[in-house]
């Protein structure tokens, strides 16, 4: 069966942050674009709204760095302005049955004050933290390629390196810790290749501050800036299910209908990408890749008060340990605003038993959590909202994708290699900045160049 | 929006030998069965053909053991036959540029006499089996549920245990190679979690002799016998795309028509059933399973001759090796015909390269892999089949599916568990001998159980 007589220059299906700027940067250049959204919004893990109360919050992403060039140009070019996250103040740690009060960072390198674990724990996460920030230096800044050194690497699960690196429970939560709230992934250390952890600390270092600003009325209004300009070739409540091409183009069939062009662009994570039906089928290598390109789990959870009491307080806003469900949460308000908002995420193994839990248990459970990092006014919160990726289907998890051992070294290159008139975007199809806004901005950018030079 | 009313008791999503079963024994117990099957043909990995000389080939599964009993009984049923798979003469095997001719046999456990190797590689390979076989003792004959030794087990790779407890070239490939060829999976060992490959042995071990005969007409038969009884009710050409249920049942939409019934049972490999999108969504447990559950890598193809020469040379017509594209091929015709039909079998890596070659240099390349084997006059057969299951979008890979590292523990549970009124089969559900013939009959019988049960 031929495709059928192309409508579109491009199509693009998803309407995530990558999606939109592809879109955008197409129909900039002139050429005539569709975009097919599956949920019955735009913006994917690009989402929020505000609180009656005032202030906002984002479900998905919320924060940016001074690093990531491309999502920051987008802010300005549609006049959201960042501003500098809560700062001011102690932080809290919490590790077993000890809480500690302190002014320093520890997420994925170190710096300032040691938060007053036992000398021992300590060293032992700091030394072991100089041999992995060496290891990934040792990689090259872009997909990692198959050479002795990255197949070495992606043989072991993070967990293995981590039980052969340090010798104490502290030293080994830090890591493990890392895995799953830093950085790609949110994969529990014994499910990812340590090549995979590695890398995303050489292309996406927290030493770079990804979260050092957030965006004054949030980044769920983005979307919506960004699709105005060509907000009549967007149909969102069409997930595309079956995708043909032949060598005149693409004809892709939703439930509502059936849509011809050129070229498409498809952006979403792999695995969703994956589920479509192609026609011909995909070619070996990227269709297994798309087998093997898990989600990480987590959820975030929106608690907002009247006010930001932990300030009162001298804290910070920020809590971080293992003996939760909240491995980590912060102030995710302005500093001069009335309403006070805390970002909490519940990860891995912990995510999957609080989800058993029902829904006010939940609530309860994350309340209590707060609690015993900022004192008991967390326990009356004016709204409590839960962002539940990985129970959602139209991403199946967060924050982003990420590679078990083997995948790399073996399937990476089908990761951005075209198929025929289909090209990829997304935050997971990244060599900079995988994961996060900057990733999408970057492979929506990049996609729309390509096809445009086709065109 | 509610699900239709029902019009059938179960819809049996996939004509593979689990959904056959299933559908058979719903409708010998008298319930109301419609299956609907995403290809133009019955028999997922059970399907042949008859060659035009006389004999058949097998393209999937076509081996059975003596302790495979459900699959066993079903055979005698249908009234096919076993005969044993030919077994006078030598075996050949090949590592590096060494050739072996030896009666012997080292598939997952060792028995006969030792192939010539130098004896330390040999007792290199031999030692670290005893090892592995320990190992594989301790795990219970059940889906591995998460406790002290299963999680330590599941947090690294096959690899790491191969580096670990072989110390020649020959002993590593013979624990890799195992992990590409034998039992579950066909997973490169950087790939798959120490604990799948173990729990493999412990529940579908070679040493029960799962290949010990072949049936005369081929596997390939068996589909079309066993859908005779209910043809009326089988559906070709319709890939279910979405299905939604409520407490009334299950409606489900291929892009035909639309279906309901009070049950269905999804039969097919986790991450196919993964690609049907539920209302409402899956659990997430089991959406992320469905993420995480790839299919091993690996072609088969079948070289028929106008003799089985091998034979005139005392060989058996078994070759295993290392360092051409074909690591494993067998003889796979009767002891009495005049047809020769070798059965080889290119994974992982090698599959992903060789598959990179055009179609003749790919056939030339298994030509010459059986000619080092067994002589040049398999440089001419009389018929080439490729099987390349791998590139076939309605299975994905082969054998089977494998659990990289930490899925087990951690999502192992949503396995076979039901999903409201959906319940789940196939071979890669199976508690004993999964990926196998065997698997698929019992996850068939027991979905059917189940279902009948609640009607
Ligand atoms: C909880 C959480 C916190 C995060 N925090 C940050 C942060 O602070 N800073 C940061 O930079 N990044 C953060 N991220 C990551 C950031 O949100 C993502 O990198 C980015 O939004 C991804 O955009 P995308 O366009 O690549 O993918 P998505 O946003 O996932 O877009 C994909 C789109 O495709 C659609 N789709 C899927 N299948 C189909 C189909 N078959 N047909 C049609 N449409 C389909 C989906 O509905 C979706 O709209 C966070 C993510 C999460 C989940
Ligand atoms: C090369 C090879 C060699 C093998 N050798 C042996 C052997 O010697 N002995 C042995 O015992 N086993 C062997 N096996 C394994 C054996 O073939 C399988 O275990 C068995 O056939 C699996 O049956 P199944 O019903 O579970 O799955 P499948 O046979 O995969 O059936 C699943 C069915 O679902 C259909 N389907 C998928 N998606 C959809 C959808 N959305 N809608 C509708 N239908 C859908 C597929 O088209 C397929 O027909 C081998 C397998 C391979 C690939």
């Amino acid at each position: 069966m031929p495709t059928d007589t192309p409508t579109y220059d491009c199509i693009v299906v998803g309407a995530g942050l990558a999606g939109l700027v592809a879109a955008r940067n197409l129909h900039r250049a002139g050429a005539s674009v569709l975009v097919l959204e599956a949920r019955d919004r735009i913006g994917g893990r690009m989402y929020g709204r505000a609180l009656p109360s005032g202030g906002w919050v984002d479900w998905g992403g919320q924060w940016v760095g001074p690093t990531q060039e491309r999502f920051c140009a987008l802010l300005s070019e549609y006049g959201v302005e960042r501003f500098p996250s809560p700062s001011q103040g102690r932080k809290v740690l919490i590790f077993g049955d000890q809480r500690y009060e302190f002014e320093g960072f520890f997420q994925g390198f170190f710096e300032g004050l040691p938060p007053g674990v036992p000398e021992g724990d300590w060293s032992d996460a700091i030394d072991a933290w100089a041999r992995f920030d060496a290891l990934a230096a040792r990689l090259e800044p872009e997909h990692p390629r198959s050479n002795d050194l990255t197949r070495k690497l992606d043989a072991v699960t993070f967990a293995q390196w981590i039980g052969e690196n340090t010798r104490t429970a502290f030293g080994n939560w830090y890591f493990s810790y890392m895995a799953r709230a830093v950085g790609t992934g949110c994969a529990e250390p014994e499910q990812v290749s340590l090549l995979h952890v590695l890398w995303g600390h050489r292309v996406a270092s927290q030493a770079e501050y990804p979260e050092a600003e957030l965006l004054r009325g949030g980044a769920g209004q983005l979307p919506a800036k960004i699709a105005a300009a060509f907000a009549e070739r967007v149909r969102t409540g069409e997930p595309v299910l079956r995708a043909r091409q032949d060598g005149a183009g693409v004809t892709l069939e939703t439930p509502r209908g059936r849509y011809a062009a050129r070229f498409a662009i498809v952006a979403m994570p792999p695995h969703l990408a994956g589920r479509i039906a192609y026609d011909p089928p995909l070619p070996p290598l990227r269709s297994q890749l798309t087998q093997r390109m898990p989600m990480g789990t987590c959820a975030k959870l929106l608690v907002a008060y009247d006010r930001p009491f932990w300030r009162d307080r001298g804290l910070v806003g920020t809590g971080i340990g293992n003996s939760g469900w909240v491995e980590l949460c912060a102030d995710s308000s302005e500093l001069a605003g009335d309403v006070g908002v805390i970002a909490a995420f519940v990860y891995g193994h912990r995510y999957h038993a609080w989800r058993q839990l029902n829904e006010s248990d939940r609530r309860a459970a994350i309340l209590a959590d707060l609690a015993r990092y900022f004192g008991d006014e967390a326990l009356s919160p004016i709204a409590y909202d839960e962002a539940d990726w990985t129970s959602d289907p139209w991403t199946g998890g967060g924050y982003t994708a990420f590679m078990p051992p083997g995948v790399w070294t073996s399937f990476g290159e089908a990761l951005a290699a075209p198929v025929g008139s289909i090209h990829w975007a997304g935050t997971e199809v990244a060599e900079r900045w995988p994961g996060f806004f900057e990733g999408a901005v970057r492979t929506g950018e990049a996609a729309a160049e390509r096809v445009a030079a086709l065109l």
